[in-house]
């Protein structure tokens, strides 16, 4: 059994986004927006602000009415002196939500959930300049999936060539971004959603019909994020030996003892995501604000 | 009682776009992508093909398989001879729907679904450049809307002022761009859905706590659009007299007798929608392509 602890990798990346602001003299100053009194989150408000200043970026953290969101989103975009937006969702917890996430500047988007990224990212454009001298940004959460992934043993050099991998989520924040980016790193990636499986591989995305068992039983990677209690859980007899399981709903999608199965378990990633956007914040002022 | 017909509205307003493109010898070419074989999609697309060549614009309907459709919307996108494109929802049926809507350039968003140009009627920017020479596209069905409330008697010169208006359903499609809309013209605009009630006023959107029962008693417009058998249909005994009614859903939303007491009565919008994408192609060509 080998589990890796997201806190960790997390803590060195903060300390390395920390090195490099204050080696460079970097001031950087990021806006939260936080609407109504949601305990999840007040909590992730404050653990973003915390992270902010515990690597010498400035945080703002603005109470607001739902409604005064959309003009407040402007302002911040108009704002030179302000660098990286995070809002915590849900605000209005319908399709405006997904407006709000758009009305972000890409410049800003330290969460990277703008279309603007997605689309870079699901036609493999790797840079935002056609002098390629400023990289696409990824969005935080399959950044942060993808690193545990080469913590886990993934060679960086060879990234995903030759390996399989299940993902059973497609949403537009993670699951498919996720499987876009893990094959355009080479990987073949079976990913389930209500709707069946989709197969990614070679930049393009293909129909296929096959079960969860015969994707399970072909996969080296292993990746949940199904956000219910009823999810059949993925069992041992279901996986191959050596086969890396992660985990990032707030559910277990997985059996118990697939814990002492895999060759490397990584149970949750939340703690890496919040460094990651961090580190884009780092990467989105030197872009565009440096 | 007076009833409007959209389906007259909408045959003058072709024959006003067949008669430009005839005089300015205006080549215009619509491609329309089309999905799967739901049959109401099916009976939309040819509606719209026949729709184009009627008024003379050339219509390249192409079906394809899902999975296929976010490149060709990129190929639609940079091919200099195409000049509007429909899309038949709905494709995935979830949020990469919402994706592939914004994947649409603003410049070919005949049907007015992109976030683009929602900003702009969201934030009142009624230009989208800067000398104030290019009008923002209006997303059609809030357009055909307003045209068939000018229809109903409500002045072109005042538009809205004084106005009261009750819309039930806040949609990022219809209901909010409308709600905008008739409140950037002077309108006081009270907006349900499930969440309750918001006040649309002075390019302003305020948090109130009205009952439905009293918007209607205010209301000298009454606009319903939601998609539900279950929905509690509004009956006269809650209308103003000479109050104008108009359902743009599917399902009726107002109780039968409505009809007689009404000053107007609107029973759908559809057909005038799509004579409203027509427009909108000819605007948008003489805007970006012309």
């Amino acid at each position: 059994m080998n589990t890796i602890d997201p806190s960790k990798v997390a803590q060195e990346l903060r300390e390395s986004v920390k090195n490099t602001l204050a080696t460079e003299c970097l001031k950087l100053k990021i806006v939260g927006f936080l609407v109504g009194d949601n305990p999840a989150s007040i909590t992730y408000a404050n653990y973003t602000k915390d992270a902010c200043i515990a690597v010498g970026i400035e945080f703002d953290l603005i109470k607001l009415n739902r409604i005064d969101l959309e003009n407040e989103i402007v302002k911040a975009n108009d704002d030179d002196d302000v660098h990286g937006i995070f809002i915590y969702y849900p605000i209005f917890n319908n399709e405006q939500d997904t407006y709000l996430k758009n009305l972000v500047s890409p410049k800003k988007d330290i969460e990277g959930l703008t279309m603007y990224w997605n689309q870079k990212l699901y036609q493999n454009k790797r840079f935002d300049d056609e002098e390629m001298t400023i990289r696409s940004l990824v969005p935080c959460t399959p950044l942060a999936i993808e690193k545990l992934l080469y913590c886990a043993g993934i060679s960086e050099e060879n990234k995903f060539s030759s390996k399989t991998v299940t993902i059973f989520n497609r949403s537009e924040v993670v699951g498919r971004p996720l499987a876009h980016m893990l094959s355009n790193d080479s990987a073949k990636v079976y990913s389930f959603d209500e709707d069946g499986p989709l197969l990614f591989e070679d930049g393009k995305v293909k129909e296929v019909s096959l079960s969860r068992e015969e994707a399970l039983k072909l996969s080296d990677i292993v990746i949940t994020g199904v956000p219910s209690r009823s999810f059949n859980k993925v069992k041992v007899s279901e996986l191959k030996d050596d086969v890396i399981c992660l985990n990032f709903s707030a559910f277990a999608n997985f059996e118990e003892s697939v814990k002492d199965h895999a060759k490397v378990f990584i149970p949750r990633v939340g703690p890496l995501t919040v460094a990651m956007c961090l580190n884009n914040a780092l990467h989105l002022y030197k872009s565009f604000h440096g």
